[in-house]
């Protein structure tokens, strides 16, 4: 199975809902990636259709927004 | 593994997210709640902490709201 993409920038509702993404879909199945940490990504997460984070990009490439941590202005800032 | 439940209300947005999170965890795993047809499950829900659906219970108590298909107070009316 195609893996599932998370984007993250490290905020408290952020680890929390990466924790729940992984108890349930499997750490195998889900790439992890901090925007915070690797900004080279965030064009990537918005070309993906990433407003917000926390966000899930499924393997069919839809966008789950999960929960509110930050805008992606936030984390560009 | 003990069920998530996954409360919707039919909307599009909510039948979408439905769809990604059966792919996602599994249909065996998750119990589908349509509160729209289910109207005395809203009060169980809103106790759960759902303040707007599409939303996943996960097995240990967390809500993660899935993007926006309507708020409670929506549903209710």
């Amino acid at each position: 199975m195609k893996k599932s993409i998370f984007y993250h920038a490290g905020c408290p509702v952020c680890i929390s809902a990466e924790h729940d993404i992984i108890n349930l879909i499997g750490v195998e199945n889900v790439e992890i990636i901090h925007l915070g940490e690797d900004r080279s990504k965030i064009e990537v997460a918005e070309r993906a259709g990433v407003q917000s984070v926390p966000a899930l990009i499924t393997p069919n490439g839809n966008v789950l927004h999960i929960n509110f941590g930050a805008s992606m202005e936030d984390v560009k800032n």
